[in-house]
């Protein structure tokens, strides 16, 4: 019984890795694209930092989430934002 | 000029929007998968906080970044982690 168990916890750590591997690939790819946009206004003379955009962005994914995630959800875009802005900041 | 600028800019965030589109995608299919890995210890027995494996995934994820992202991919990783405890705890 045990041992069925711990090949069920094995399979799902398993697709916890493999999920794991888009959130990384995704990251990386995040943190680019930031970093050009922030070359971009920094030519421009634009601010970075756009409060407006962000709450935008942390509404929207959170109001797609299941009611239970809502939260979650929206501390999870909070802190890939908070990442950015300070990303971008090292590259002005 | 400042016309092409925004094009640019345009694009960048749509790029932007289709790797949060990713990132929202993993992390509900990693907060699923938590749930599951936590009813699973919780009917063995086993604590669900395992710092050893907390570690491990830490310095995996963070020793494959390029050099300046190791530290963000850390700090990632570390919250992602913090909020599927939290919503392991929830469903306890």
């Amino acid at each position: 019984m045990a041992e069925k168990k711990n090949e069920k916890l094995e399979a799902l750590r398993g697709e916890l890795n493999k999920t794991d591997s888009i959130l990384e690939q995704a990251f990386l790819e995040r943190m680019e694209t930031v970093r050009k946009i922030g070359a971009l206004k920094a030519a421009e003379g634009l601010p970075t930092y756009d409060p407006a955009r962000e709450e935008k962005v942390l509404a929207m994914h959170s109001e797609k989430a299941p009611e239970e995630l809502k939260g979650y959800m929206r501390e999870f875009f909070q802190k890939l934002m908070d990442l950015s802005k300070e990303y971008q900041k090292q590259h002005r």
